[in-house]
């Protein structure tokens, strides 16, 4: 086994590095957007006239860059949503802070129980002739880690609504200038968000880690041990933020379109309908918050699998720094890949046109996944010894190099597959969402009909993608090529984050030129960023999908490792109901879910109603509606319902490990994944699909859209149907169930010493 | 270990005894039934002024009993549909039988191929001390077994199709005199079917093993081996009869709806709309046919897994003829149980309220569960022996009498609970589907979020008592334990069935009704049946499903047995890629059920569209719209679409088996087992609740369903499209997953010698 060609010394450098170019670029990129100037230019308007720089085809020219007004109006608008946003972060973050501060009581008392709070050094789990740390360390590393990941996500969300708040109307205005102007405008503050993610969730794990060394010096194991602790305080986090925020959005968008669109035959966003703030605080408060820390957590939870896999194995064994970092410096390498790719979307190449956007956007996927292939060729073999042995469950297994890099790159690649696919399935430039919004000339009841199949079909090729990544890292390099493929999968994490936060700021950006009065053809303008969005948004969560279930595969096998169970065998009873009960949770969770957002929906339609029938005036565009009781709704609605499902996900680990012990707990874990995988690719995708379709029909850009159209028309009501029932599949429940996976998983694993000491209680009496 | 009081010649008595006695019942149900005539009494109205037996209370009284051209016009339409129903399964017949003797020859090959078509005796498989007889002979006797079962199940299915379309308009006749009187009508025709099917399968199964016996003499292993094949053929047809007929039934049904209710706003069954009878046939080819045939296949693999088991545990070793027999003795006194258990709803009390048909419903199946009690305690301590072993995964375990006993039990009150949760999810007079009802207020959109919502929850419970049950029969007698608790479940097949056809009938007869210009209130009469029969037909489902999901297990640890799996790990790579990528199928499945319904719906409503606007007068009643086209369309539509499907469910465990290998293949059907139940349960609860959240609307019984009502109004409109939705959830995708689930695992099974001699190809290169 020869050592890695890269020194500790540099490994100590290369990784801070680039989490700071990460963070530098972030801040570049913030700077630019800040240019644009929401509040009125009082020397007149900005001469533009030396390089317009569009050729004839385009689509649009300037138009109303003069009007003072509509910037006013612009950044009132950008205010009311910017504080409707902020405050119900605030009282989220409330809600969720009491909950974590409990959580990490229970975590601490959990594991400090498993050897009886002793202060004593005690044998190593693995390495039995070796002394490890006491459990009360872990306990106390695991609880501070939690804790650090927590707030880590909580700050990656925060800032995530922030800056997609503080770029929406800045995108509105610059959508006067042109679609190109706009959509750079908004891809930049997704990249802000991106690059300032995955840099800080780096940049912390990293000094945390350094920290904690001081502290356990060579013992690794038990110094990784306690660093999965960051991983679960991410995900928890994310789960409060996904279901939140997904209830909440979907609460005002289903409440706001049921009465607006349905009822009343207004336009969406139109700033007389009362609910209509909320829709849009509700964007950035689920699909960019609770995005941001959903891929925050995701990318923690690889990170640590990964690294307590590595702890148990040679690199650990031998501290071998380095090759221990070699998670790390995928990510680091990730940042700079990001980075280049990002000039091409922002610097090398222009928007001129507005089919050019999306195959902007997927030409973003194809030279990240190129370029990060090429990177991690280099650290694969700067980083890693040529051999090398990983724990597999009992035994040490012999890796070499080049088949690390193939499990990363097969990680990677899936996961531009999976996002091909999805962007199959739900952009309406291919027949499957085109047969949808055909559909609809039946009515509702063929639209869903199609759409639901449409779902069920769009796993196929997804699921065959994961289980080909499954069996290639599986194969080579046991959990700890399943933890580094999840890790390249989320290598590109900033690009992927970048375009996916770049879909909610043009929706809201829509929602902004409608309310400010703008004209039409802005409003089309922002339709087609808004229309990519769609599409991105799908191929994000699809990204999400997969590499949760490639994660919590990791960590269902970091778990097993750790809980000394030998097999899963499927026939057994305690692992058989396990698996049955696990494959049955997500059904539940979406129950909740689903039905959370139709009850808030519910209660948001009576108040929409209500004000349209007693607000006099209101309907003429004479009075203004009272929007902040509709925020009230979402707010209460989200926060009250948020908890239920949390629950579920939160303590059926515990419960379950703590009575019926690590066999059906890992049952559980393996349905819980198997099935939950499909159910949320089919919810994301119906969902997106949905949306895309009555998109089609609005946009009529084609002869066959034109005959199913315009709005109004019977065959748009139905499509209006589609997407409203789309809209908690695809941004509540469907999202939220990659987190359910994630999160029981590195729950089970930050108490698997507690299980396997205590678990099992029912079967013991 | 005591031998069994029961002597194996008293064993040989009873079981066909048993059979016969079902037999005699069912045909003296059939005669009860026609005595109600079709053609029109000549001597005038029947005196029925002596014995009216109803009380004042009574919502009907006797009405159009006089009127000969009612009689006549039911005559004609009877006709009309049981020559729909022949023609349509003769022609899917002729496709599913040269499929059958397609994978006839096929079975023949694979097994053949074992030991090379050898003519020689072999080791056997498990007593390696003994000699066994010769591959070749299993190939053969396993191919016979598997003609015999798909011609019975073929039986089966078209048995209960003539009983119905036999039925249908005598309810419609009889429900002049009185609710109670077409209830009793109903429900007799229900119960000639139930028993003729529990009878026929038992009959044909013992007869099977007897003649089977002349050649295999004491190799009892090779025996049951190739009655397995039975279970098969059972279910081979049955996928076929319910992916088939599925599409039949609902292509039509939301055809006409589509036009029918939503576009010309005529009432359901409207002899206006051209596609009336094609909805009708479909009732009986979809709803009957298809559900016969697939709890035959259900009550022919539980049989066939028990017995495999059965055969290499001491039962066979020893050559306890009684003691193997025991699952058949079950069944025989499950015979019984069910003919008493229906005097209760035929003789012992008489329905003579509306309100009463549920509970005298609901009264048959704890009436039936708890003398099953008995009779199970019964068979258990006469035919077994105190203390046994049962092969358990190579070792042998020992097992009491008191413990099968239990087994069984929990296998048939875990049925009663599934029974119960899905009554309480379906039925409108519990809150969910009222909930689903008030959700219309505001729309399609809420309407089917709370369904889909709804639908998911009402898998927690089943599937808990699924676990449950698998637990304790598991872990008293291993897989045996799982395949008699499956028994148990579908003990009382007999009634199950009587009550599941009790449904379409009353569905046809409220057709039938409507078509023949009957009065309103006679159409009431009938609806109420019918909302009774969603209930009902869910319940039927649940039962199916629960059972499926049983069934399965105990098939797929037969399988993992016979194919030398020692376990089943689901951390190992091949199992896992296997265990997602089985559960996706059921996704894969219902995407293509769902869509053929949709594509042969649309189809179909064009054809009738272009009627109402083609043929002059047709709207006004002045002309006949043209049937047979209609059924044309749901006939060529059907056959097309069923093959994809099936080749799907046929082909994917002879090609992972072939070339990936038993390891994955077990992976594949775990994972097909744990997410198809959900996906089965959610879509059939989801189904039945819309369509009785509309059947609610529509009756308006309540101070809350008037304001909802009523029918046209907005709130029924969004009624209708969930039902329209809910139609192939319910009677397409849904019940055709439980056949996918199972026969997935008793093909392999039947091809577990080929697999563990030649299988994993693709590993071996």
């Amino acid at each position: 086994m020869s050592p890695a060609l890269l020194s500790s010394f540099a490994t100590e450098i290369i990784i801070p590095v680039c989490a700071v170019i990460g963070i530098i670029f972030s801040l570049f990129q913030w700077v630019v957007v800040s240019r644009v100037k929401v509040t009125p230019d009082r020397n007149g308007p900005p001469s533009n006239n030396n390089k317009n720089g569009y050729d004839d085809y385009l689509i649009e020219e300037e138009e109303g860059v003069n009007d003072h007004n509509v910037v006013l109006k612009c950044a009132e608008i950008q205010n009311a949503i910017s504080e409707g946003a902020s405050s119900f972060l605030f009282t989220e973050y409330q809600y969720v802070g009491i909950f974590m501060v409990v959580f990490a009581v229970l975590i601490f008392l959990f594991l400090g129980s498993v050897e009886g709070f002793s202060t004593k050094s005690q044998q190593c789990t693995y390495d039995v002739s070796r002394m490890c740390k006491p459990a009360l360390a872990t306990a106390l590393f695991s609880t501070i880690a939690f804790l650090l990941g927590a707030i880590t996500s909580l700050i990656s969300g925060y800032l995530g609504m922030k800056i997609a708040t503080y770029a929406n109307a800045r995108t509105t205005l610059e959508a006067r200038k042109g679609v190109g102007k706009a959509f750079v405008t908004a891809f930049r503050s997704g990249a802000v968000m991106g690059f300032l993610l995955a840099a800080n969730g780096l940049l912390v794990l990293y000094i945390a880690i350094n920290l904690f060394k001081i502290y356990y010096g060579d013992d690794w194991e038990g110094l990784f041990e306690s660093i999965t602790g960051y991983g679960l305080g991410g995900s928890s986090m994310a789960l409060f933020g996904r279901v939140g925020g997904g209830i909440y959005t979907k609460a005002a968008d289903v409440g706001a379109d049921l009465v607006g669109k349905v009822e009343r035959n207004i336009p969406e966003d139109d700033p007389r309908n009362p609910a209509v703030i909320a829709d849009n605080v509700g964007d950035n408060v689920g699909d960019i918050a609770g995005m941001g820390s959903d891929l925050f957590g995701s990318y923690a939870e690889s990170s640590c699998a990964a690294l307590v896999v590595a702890s148990i194995s040679s690199f650990g064994i031998e501290h071998d720094f380095t090759a221990m970092c070699y998670p790390l410096l995928v990510s680091s390498i990730g940042i700079l890949v990001c980075l280049i790719t990002t000039l091409f979307a922002t610097d090398f190449f222009e928007i001129k046109a507005v089919d050019e956007i999306q195959s902007t956007l997927k030409k973003q996927l194809i030279i990240s996944t190129v370029l990060m292939t090429i990177g991690i060729a280099i650290v694969s073999f700067i980083a890693l010894p040529t051999s090398f042995t990983i724990f597999n469950f009992g035994a040490q297994k012999v890796v070499h190099n080049w088949q690390l890099f193939l499990c990363v790159c097969v990680g990677l690649w899936a996961g531009l597959i999976i996002g091909f696919v999805t962007e199959y399935y739900t952009s309406n430039a291919y027949s499957p969402v085109q047969d949808v919004a055909d559909s609809c000339r039946t009515g509702a009841a063929t639209n869903v009909i199609f759409g639901l199949a449409l779902g069920y079909k769009s796993v196929i090729i997804p699921i065959f993608a994961i289980a080909i990544a499954i069996f290639i890292s599986f194969s080579f390099a046991a959990m700890y090529g399943i933890a580094v493929a999840a890790l390249g999968m989320l290598s590109t994490i900033a690009t992927g984050l970048a375009i996916d936060a770049y879909g909610p700021i043009s929706d809201n950006a829509g929602g902004i030129a409608e309310m400010a009065g703008m004209s039409h053809r802005i409003r089309e303008r922002t339709d087609a960023l808004d229309a990519a969005g769609n599409t991105t948004a799908a191929i994000g969560k699809g990204f999400a999908i997969g590499s949760a279930a490639l994660v919590s595969l990791a960590l269902f096998g970091a778990f097993v490792s750790r809980a000394g169970i030998e097999t899963v065998d499927v026939l057994t009873p305690k692992v058989f109901i396990g698996l049955i009960v696990g494959a049955m949770l997500p059904y539940w969770f979406s129950a909740m879910t689903m039905k959370s957002v139709g009850s808030a929906a519910l209660k948001m339609v009576e108040e929409v109603r209500r004000q349209f029938n007693e607000i006099p005036g209101l309907m003429e565009g004479l009075a203004k509606p009272d929007y902040s009781t509709c925020v009230k709704i979402s707010t209460d609605a989200s926060l009250k319902e948020m908890i239920p499902p949390g629950a579920l996900v939160m303590l059926t680990p515990l419960i379950v490990g703590t009575l019926f012990g690590v066999e059906t707990l890992s049952g559980v874990l393996a349905g819980a994944l198997v099935s939950g995988v499909q159910v949320a690719i089919s919810a994301s995708n119906t969902g997106g699909a949905w949306d895309n379709a009555k998109k089609y029909i609005e946009a009529g850009a084609s002869e066959h859209a034109r005959t199913l159209g315009p709005k109004g028309s019977e065959p748009h009501k139905a499509a209006v149907i589609g997407d409203t029932i789309g809209d908690p599949l695809k941004d509540t429940s469907g999202p939220s169930l990659n987190i359910l996976i994630k999160l029981m998983a590195v729950e089970s694993l930050v108490f698997a010493p507690f299980f396997a000491a205590h678990g099992g209680l029912l079967f013991k009496i």
